[in-house]
């Protein structure tokens, strides 16, 4: 047993991990699974209950498709997860993502940490106006 | 001395001070300013910095003002910024979030979370279609 | 049981507490314990520990007292941690942090959050005049 | 378009980058660019308003230049941003940081972000002593 | 529109809320519902998603329940989330944690916290044992 | 000087750190000693100090072995340090841990990070049954 789970590749998976496999190609119109998901698939309950809440938080709703990639971006980046901020980017900017916009969104994210701190450590009272 | 330092009103504020909170009312066309640059004012460098640095990241740009005030809130909101998550909120409702979008930001902004731990943990390897 | 543990006075402790709190008022040279050590001391093996590990850490060594202070200022802030903050931004003060210095710790604990996630976010490469 | 952005070198950067290029260098009487700024002026924008910040915060002010550094080192360590730690180390010790104080700063770190914790997760409540 | 939601009632839930409601008390045996579940009501949608991965992941698996209540638990108290302290300390003692296990399991938060920036700021390199 | 401290190995170390090396090596019944370590030994009080802490925190206690190895692991995985999920994965492995319950570790603590963030950002009152 080791630290790492290596990427169960399509060929090698079981027709559990297949479904899932399929469902994220169709559901993508792509022809390959991000290694994400080839690495959850060593536990399939997981890797069926994360894909299936992927699938309904980042579906068609109220907020826009490309917005809702730059909002998970946004997070990721602020986190600092390199791989979400690899995968979301691409997926990004698949939706139309500019480079411009994307300095600006790591500029907002640069900020916000900025801010958040100093508000946090001032312990600055929320105004009545906002309540 | 004492930890919390409290805002500084208009009518106590030096020149200095005043010229910021003029330009930030006159910025977002309001007749008040909250608390977080009342605090800030103990320190006139860092209050006419900050506000420097939010102007020019959240004016005009790439980004929609809309988009750029949820994204705001969203790493607000990833880091527990309370008094944050309450000014960007009401903000980002002013400039037309919904209930709706507001509940799916916050959803994004939990599910990014999650999702970031795990690929952290299983380290996973960035696909080289995204590199 | 609650989830709030109650501070242990000194009148109410055990001798193995009091021993603890009577080497902390010594070290100090103050009469009074502050809340943590009275909220540990429900678990007297750890406030023993902790307690040795703050008077080594804190202790006297290769950087003087105030700025070992402002250090751990700073990192409090930087987690938010409001108690942290009020308890060791009084002992920053006690040993000489001025309001300009207090000040200026803050707007470093915010521009390092924010370029902290630029730098991670961007994957930046260390420089090798710096390997 | 990809994840990284490659560091724009003087040779290849517009005027307005060579201008803040220039100004970084004269300001630290060195004759290089670090990568993080190599890498900002993808936005000119962003890179011309994160020096000005780095320049206003890190200059001249009411704590000496080497306790600057440290604090920014102890912020950056305790976020984890590895190019942060090289590069603030680095300067940290350009300024006089030894290998004893950096121990020292390491310790201070972690043992904040373990007592930043136990703090909050005990819920301590703040003494009148710091109010 | 305001920041905080307020919770909602069964009285006043729709049937679609009042039917997680149903589950929840049905799979802990209670009769009550706490704040949070409340709370995510204003969004149904999320509501039963969250509730559904709550149900899957501290369900009956190969970890047992007391075990994985302490684990939630020591995660949030990592994260100084207070409520779901709260919450899932009342739930780990009900499973039979005991005062001096919470103990133990806070200075375990704590050491942790302590010891994972020493070994990021240190770049401490994995072992080939651990490969 | 650089930023990464290389692990200084028992042939080359001075006999208070070897003292410490073997107290290690006969805890834990092995005959090597991981990286950790071995970069704390540039730092011999730190390094005996950490080595204590760890050896009573972790020693025989109420909450048993494998748990406590799984919480330490959980705290370190949410946080993201590599080096800690190998080196405490190990651990919790040598003393039981299968591969079904490390998926479910991962799980609880991708979810407890989701719910946190939620629980924050709704800002949601403590239910006075847990108070």
């Amino acid at each position: 047993m080791t630290a790492r789970r290596e990427p169960i590749e399509y060929a090698n998976a079981s027709a559990e991990v297949r479904a899932v496999y399929d469902d994220i190609m169709a559901t993508r119109k792509t022809d390959w699974v991000n290694n994400f998901w080839k690495v959850l698939a060593h536990d399939p309950a997981t890797l069926r209950r994360i894909w299936s809440n992927i699938k309904q938080v980042m579906g068609p709703g109220a907020i826009d498709p490309l917005t809702k990639e730059m909002l998970y971006l946004a997070v990721s980046a602020s986190n600092g997860c390199r791989y979400c901020i690899a995968s979301h980017g691409a997926a990004a900017r698949s939706k139309g993502m500019s480079e411009a916009q994307y300095s600006e969104l790591l500029a907002i994210v640069g900020l916000a940490n900025e801010t958040n701190r100093m508000v946090t450590a001032l312990d600055v009272q929320v105004d009545s106006q906002f309540l």
